[in-house]
């Protein structure tokens, strides 16, 4: 766009390029929100929360199927060309786990394939391990980061950390930093757009050097604790619009559709309109032209509505792709190229931006948004303290993004990591570290870091590592007290009870018993109750479904059990009773549970306090935890309650409990 | 040392030089091994495997104390500048691990600050945080890599991890960085010696563009496949010569001390002579004359024998500090400075020296000798490959450390980041870290890495993170079959049941049971047992030693407890019996053990398999695991078996259950 001769012809101009550009915009963004709202709104937003709550053991339906990913994929690109304020890490790192869940169980639900191998992927644990190599991936896919990746997913991600899965997940960023790099040196030639623009680092600062005193420890210090407060602000704010969104989508498809659009528009609005309230800026006379001002390509510099030789700095940070707005405000060596005023509009803006587009039906993520503001203030910051430092502006922008990544995301190594990846400046490291800590310990004094809130907000009944203080006064025999009385099944069943017990409760265990069975030790106590362990009521219903009934009471030869039972059924968890169909004839005859029962379940005894009990259930990752009595004497039942993961969630036991959120503050440290 | 007029001239400098170099060494060594052999045996060697095992829950004796603090360091500052083979990264990881200790407890053994806070640090969980936040900041300290050391600490040492000891460590090696950045930066005079050499990077290649091609990764396999075979026999080796050296050592101190005499005058001799094989090189033309050859400091190209304008590679290899040999060998761009000769025998030099430093009584870390020797075959290939490709040679002896690296020590992300922040060349991260992975899986199949070898060969009984397979088809109740019975005390016990049972068993921890109780739900059963929980050895001492005793069979009131045992007496592992004086007339007393009783003990069903409990062992990290019937009957013991770590080692059960041995090659995978 060159200049142009009268004010009037300036001005159709002007709204011209206004009109394409919002009006693209606003297509792209009702592509992606159009597939989110009507195929798959599981792929609206990041996907990490659900991911960690999968990990954690909490499944979140149709988070991983093949329909999600490719909306995601999709959706993703329309949301990010339409220049929202949104990341694709989010987004990636979902398309991620979903890649792996699919490869790992054969490919989509209804086309799957049933080779034998694939068995080795069908249980619980090694579904976890793909999903958590999936999700490094997309990091290391996002931010050419492979490192960070594996870090991401061990301290942010993952719940259960195994030896073993370190160097699985380094294996998947290490094929995946591999392919990205061929990619790159293929598109070297520029055919391929804006792929491959940095090379394997994306936001190259490491043409400074590093040079700082112990006096500018005390300013990285105060960009620490600005980041920890601002972060914890973004996490608080970012909560209640997310609650207001919440009604907002709940009246239905069109409100939802409307919301993003509406979005969209301000975007677009905002980012073509605002840069015409600041001055222009005449070139640098020491750079060469072709440098100063930048016309159509990436770079610093945008000219836009400026005469020649000069250039618009606000229109350099918002009309350009959000990679290159971090790369134009992170270059160093270039401390004239924006006004204060400029970066305050931008500051303000993306503030803004950052928190009305997340919650919107679009897939989105959260870190660019985040790097975006934090650059933002951090380099606003560096114009006014600068003289005093000789640490360089663009530092300065890379500190105030990290401190605000680490004030509200709460991640310090991996941050660390991907930071020192995406600037390759290895002698920032130090200060880097200092900024990160700084920061989540300021952020963490006022509230949780926001992929918490997030899985608050959905209601994933999330389990954090540590109990409550608090738990160690309650033992399990209390908690199973209040619980409806324990349903247990007999090893040897009549059909009429299994069917019973399946529609009138909703429990997925059931502990299975045989009375008077003769203890092989101590001959004189007959009519012994042996506890024979638990069954799950997807295998019940699969015995009722394979109608293995027998007419007597009888035990069964494992073999039996092989030829009726594939590996497949057994590790199917779906189905439900309802599409069961047992004549009254059948309700008469028995099932031998034995076989089926899984004989090896974790106990815990009565007087087993809380706080250990839950740390058992997490450490070894269980969805079932039977409580056995202390006493020992026969009339005793050999099980006193079951255990899961909703009733060890802290908020659970204090709505039965309300007495012990009083001791709560008294008694931090026993 | 200038080039010398006549032949008889030039011997006697040499010879005067020899005796001066030779004997400098000797003294050095002599220093380091006699305080490692006469104060603090277990200051000699790395300490990793040591704390490595602590962290497992396996102590060994006088290992964080004082005393082996200050001879660790000592005896590291005479060994590494005694010019041996080992490096300074153990001992720094031991010493960091020491600190951290020391800290936690207040002091010395007997000179013990006994503030109120100083308690929090007084459990097991506290102390293994802070002896890993301690070998953290060791490693960070050695290679300046703080990232690396967390990362190090969290694959290789600790085998619990929780998201809160992540940022502990983080933070210690944040602190350790920026200290050492002021002490880098009041040392920028020179005023330091060595230190501060390299800044924050010690071996910086960042000046090399790397670019490869599809075919480079060919050859980086290559590499990566060389050096898992060469690093597995490297481990094969190891093993068999410390077996040697424990037969030696055996014989008695002086055995200890000339061993590790002979080894620093061999190393000497062979620093000092072996130049004298290879032929001198004239300096590159186009190099400044202050450059090559250099006399009187650090750096490449070191004259030692040769005439003006020429050097001598292998001195400049051989005649330097361990430091800056690993930086002349991965210097760039410098493709003739080193002769295939000269390489070979610096690479067969180290496979040696490498092999018979290691077991010696001084302070030796493993990471430098393995660098070295893996740098030198590294150039080696770069030499002869080198033609063919772009990559420099000095990112062959990169590449070459890094693959021995993992192929003897079988780390993979902790390892990248190191080599990563102590080349400072992100772009080489791709090869690396499939020459990391490549090498670990090739070493993986010959043997177990460097550590667990050590291990075994100390007989420290660490606990795997992953049981075997056999594993499964055994039940706890077959393993406690075969133990002898369980010794169970009374919850108001006798006092000479008590002497008895500490005297005649070595356990650690008694079941506490109450015969006779009414149980609370069912009144019939009258008469029943009640398993009360644990009672430690400790605290049965503990209780001795204070006479706590009654006349009558009675129990007593938690406040009563409270005023006689403090929590140090409490928080107190040693202590025996033969300590403790009881009377005949005391020994018909009585103790009340419920204040003193664990109440809450982890349980297992005596139908658990072995697996699983091992899991829940390692998970939970426990020391007692009680093994509770799964039969509900009156005369059938709560408790009929106790398992602790060594009832779950696999070589112990197998020794008692050969033929499950032989079952293990057939199933891996049930």
């Amino acid at each position: 766009m060159s200049w142009c001769v009268t004010a009037s012809m300036c001005i159709s101009r002007y709204l011209t390029g206004f009109l394409y550009f919002t009006s693209i915009n606003f297509v792209l963004t009702f592509v992606a929100a159009i597939l989110c709202v009507c195929f798959a709104p599981t792929a609206a937003g990041p996907g990490i929360p659900e991911i960690k709550a999968y990990l954690n053991g909490v499944d979140t339906p149709n988070m991983y199927g093949a329909t999600t990913l490719i909306v995601k994929i999709i959706g993703s690109i329309g949301a990010v060309s339409a220049g929202l304020d949104l990341g694709k890490e989010g987004p990636l790192v979902h398309i991620g786990s979903c890649i792996a869940s699919l490869l790992g169980q054969g490919g989509p639900d209804n086309y799957r394939i049933k080779w034998r191998w694939l068995r080795y992927f069908n249980n619980d644990r090694d579904r976890r391990d793909l999903i958590t190599c999936g999700a490094s991936s997309g990091v290391c896919a996002a931010f050419r980061a492979p490192v960070g990746g594996v870090l991401f997913a061990l301290e942010e991600v993952a719940t259960w950390w195994r030896s073993a899965l370190l160097w699985r997940t380094f294996f998947s960023t290490a094929v995946v930093v591999v392919v990205l790099r061929a990619f790159i040196e293929i598109c070297h030639s520029g055919k391929c757009g804006l792929f491959g623009e940095g090379g394997l680092i994306m936001f190259d600062v490491s043409n400074v050097t590093v040079s700082y005193h112990v006096m500018d420890v005390v300013l990285v210090v105060v960009i620490g604790i600005i980041g920890g407060v601002l972060g914890s602000l973004y996490n608080h704010l970012l909560h209640k619009i997310l609650r207001l969104y919440n009604l907002i989508n709940q009246k239905g498809r069109l409100h939802k559709l409307l919301l993003s659009l509406a979005v969209a528009l301000f975007t677009s609005m905002c980012q073509y309109g605002l840069p015409f309230l600041v001055k222009c800026t005449p070139c640098d006379a020491s750079l060469p032209g072709s440098v100063c001002p930048t016309n159509g390509r990436s770079g610093n510099f945008k000219q836009f509505n400026c005469p020649p030789g000069s250039y618009n700095d606000l229109a350099t940070l918002l009309l350009t792709t959000n990679d290159d707005a971090v790369r134009n405000i992170f270059s160093t060596n270039t401390p004239q190229e924006y006004q204060p005023m400029s970066l305050l509009i931008f500051f303000v803006l993306y503030c803004i931006l950052g928190l009305i587009t997340f919650g919107i039906a679009v897939p989105s993520g959260l870190f660019l948004p985040i790097i975006l503001m934090g650059s933002g203030y951090g380099r606003l910051l560096g114009i006014y303290i600068g003289p005093h430092t000789n640490i360089d502006q663009g530092l300065f922008a890379v500190l105030g993004a990290a401190s605000l990544m680490a004030g509200s995301m709460r991640m310090t190594v991996s941050l660390c990591v991907i930071f020192l990846e995406l600037t390759n400046n290895l002698l920032l490291l130090p200060i880097t570290m200092i900024v990160l800590l700084i920061a989540k310990t300021v952020g963490d004094s006022f509230n949780p870091s926001i992929y918490e809130i997030i899985l608050h907000l959905k209601g994933l009944p999330f389990m954090d590592a540590n109990p409550e203080p608090w738990m160690r006064n309650l033992t399990v025999g209390e908690l199973v007290d209040v619980k409806p009385s324990v349903v247990t099944l007999q090893g040897v069943e009549k059909v009429a009870k299994i069917v019973d017990v399946l529609k009138n409760t909703t429990h997925n265990g059931f502990p299975v018993m045989d009375d008077g069975v003769v203890p092989p030790v101590v001959g004189q106590a007959n009519g012994a109750t042996e506890l024979h362990g638990l069954i799950l009521r997807a295998h019940l219903i699969q015995a009722l479904k394979k109608k293995w009934f027998f007419k007597e009471r009888r035990k069964t030869e494992n073999s039996e059990v092989i030829e009726r039972f594939t590996w497949v059924e057994l590790a199917e968890r779906e189905g439900s009773i309802e599409g069961v169909i047992v004549t009254s004839e059948e309700m008469e005859m028995f099932v031998d549970l034995h076989p089926l029962t899984n004989t090896t379940p974790f106990t815990v005894l009565e007087s087993m306090s809380v706080a250990k009990a839950m740390i058992l259930f997490r450490q070894v990752g269980l969805r079932h935890l039977l409580v056995v009595p202390k006493y020992q004497a026969s009339g005793v039942s050999p099980v006193i309650g079951i255990l899961t993961r909703q009733d060890l969630l802290a908020h659970n036991i204090l709505t039965v409990f309300p007495h012990l959120a009083k001791s709560k503050g008294r008694e931090k440290r026993n």
